[in-house]
């Protein structure tokens, strides 16, 4: 039984892009809205993905904001932040008004305009989303906590620097075939292990995602009214968003995080799959190491074999089980607010058969996983096409 | 037939406090808990209203922050911001989630810590939620919005500066009657209409709300568990949000906000009562002249007659239509994300009888109004004794 089924979707281009934050999320809520019939009075609720336009655009009340220049006159209009799982949080929110039946139609709409603030800012305002008092303030910015975990993992596993490097060519050779990558560059294992642009040891400059500008929407609507609107249905089966430790000191094991577990099992549950059934998945690379943590949180892989199946290929395109054919937050972008919806436009375009070169093979279900700080907050979502 | 069930509400005081943010949403968390109990292991959900966290207290991520530090192991926990309406965007989420089957009991928290930063940059960062290239950056804050409407209700209705300073005298009295409020000091209409602190013309420093501290925090519950867990259920019937003019230029008429009154439109219908129904409110009074606009959009009054009946006692604890109980933004203190939820933990301590001296007579209805921007975001909660 579906949640909430998808009738729309839109995306911009990820990217360090001239556009404004209200043309960014004008460009996308019109896509969507396009693809799913729909004009913006037809709209009954709109949920915004953001994490920080206060501190990047000089704007609050975001939502209220987005919904002015989208010309959403009336309709209930609301922010949700949870660092850089805020898309994914707008989208469960979503679904929910869909589930509560006090919504038919809601237009779901993830931003982020980052580039407008220096690099040493974006850090600064990135770092917020780890405890500042204890961690940010003497040093442990995201790329420090991400570092640390792939060196557990390392020494727990045997995980090797040519299995984490391969996570950055496959997501980069991804992205070479989407026209809405922020990236558009080819690169080898070689390249990686020998970047001598170190961030935070044994993580390099190819290890990290993207300071991204972008917008992405979909438009949801009750299951029963789907066909009404569009002969491309898909539907999101299942949903789950769960908590972990705030600071990294505080999870048991490095090499894991419990929110990423707990919301995958609850979407399993809800979907009545297993990881088996699941043939492609957008995770959440913000750091190559993430995306093989992710792939074993997630239980494609056992814990420690995630490295060694990104290596083998079986992560790519072609392989069993693919992940981010987008690109992923490595090559495709990483607009904060904007990813977790974002991921869910790639799964849709990809069921529908509509991701061009980039498109999986015949595939039904289809997986997002969209985390924020160092696990503080996970959620996931599975699609189905109908 | 209820949407969600108040089994349990807590506050701190309002107030410039020495505590921090985490101490705060802690003890407003605490209270609420127990008053329900209940401990951190049965909530399902955990929903946050904060305006600015980031900019206040260089904290983001705000709720999974607070999840931890109130020891919600693993609870799906999500931040609501809608600038002074965020605290109700919370509640709302917290209803459409009951609401939706997938959570029994949740629990909101509406917390901010502003006196952190200065004055000045308090200013600042509450500018951020109007539109800040077209108004803000041009020197329009808030206290400007608010006298510019406070101009035009006079012109266009004759309300006079006594009127407008007597809701100022009323919710300070109330306020000295309410042990949370962040004001105790008593007023006359000509202290108010002598202040020759002008902060916009017609309003001086008496006209507007606080820069204050605080948290509030409600555990809901789906209305057929409430009686498991309290002898004293506080029912949810009716709940509305719109959206208005993002700017104040863009508004038909200055003297009534749209999003109000669609907001309180659709909570009636919900509800399934009129305006003269409800016994007592607690609304939107950032500014004295807000208060007037309000109890007219609300249907309490006829446009233009929310002064003379504030003039004439009729909005006093003992007049006919209490409103603002508790002292109001402007005299029991405004911390942005906590307002919405403290409105209404307000209407619950008032239907249960235990509001002390500053209890409404006999009332079985009560509603709460939460206003954001100059009207880019209104909910509107009411709330029955069952």
């Amino acid at each position: 039984m579906a949640l909430a089924s998808v009738i729309g979707v839109g995306t911009t281009h990820y990217g360090a892009l001239q556009s404004t934050f209200a043309e960014l999320v004008i460009e996308a809520a019109k896509q969507a809205l396009d693809d799913a019939g729909l004009g913006p009075d037809d709209i009954d609720a709109f949920y915004l993905g953001n994490y920080a336009g206060d501190s990047f655009i000089d704007q609050n009340h975001l939502a209220a904001y987005a919904a002015s220049v989208i010309g959403l006159k009336g309709v209930p209009s609301s922010r949700l932040e949870g660092a850089c799982a805020s898309g994914s949080l707008a989208l469960r929110q979503g679904i929910l008004a869909i589930q509560s039946g006090m919504y038919k139609r809601v237009l779901v709409v993830g931003a982020e305009k980052m580039t407008s603030q220096p690099t040493a800012r974006v850090t600064e305002i990135l770092a917020q989303a780890s405890n500042r008092e204890w961690e940010a303030n003497i040093g442990m910015t995201f790329p420090s906590v991400f570092g640390l975990i792939a060196q557990r993992h390392m020494y727990r596993y045997g995980t090797t620097r040519e299995q984490i490097a391969s996570v950055a060519v496959k997501n980069h050779a991804h992205a070479l075939l989407n026209p809405h990558a922020h990236l558009h560059k080819n690169i080898t294992i070689e390249d990686v292990c020998g970047c001598t642009s170190m961030v935070a040891d044994p993580l390099n400059r190819y290890d990290c995602s993207l300071i991204s500008d972008g917008a992405s929407a979909m438009v949801l609507c009750a299951p029963d009214l789907a066909k009404e609107y569009q002969t491309n249905v898909v539907d999101i089966i299942g949903s789950g968003q769960a908590s972990g430790p705030f600071e990294l000191f505080m999870n048991e094991e490095l090499t894991s995080f419990s929110a990423s577990r707990q919301a995958s099992q609850e979407a399993y549950e809800m979907a009545n799959v297993q990881p088996m059934d699941i043939n492609f998945a957008e995770v959440h690379d913000c750091f190559t190491m993430a995306e093989i943590i992710a792939t074993e949180d997630l239980g494609f892989f056992k814990p420690g074999e995630g490295g060694i199946a990104a290596l083998e290929g079986r992560t790519s395109l072609r392989g069993d089980i693919p992940i981010n054919p987008s690109g992923g937050l490595k090559a495709k972008g990483h607009p904060i607010g904007s990813t977790g919806v974002g991921q869910g436009v790639e799964v849709v375009y990809q069921l529908r058969g509509q991701a061009g070169q980039r498109q999986v093979k015949e595939s039904s279900i289809g997986l997002t996983q969209n985390l924020g700080g160092s696990g503080g907050t996970c959620t996931v979502h599975i699609y189905k096409r109908r």
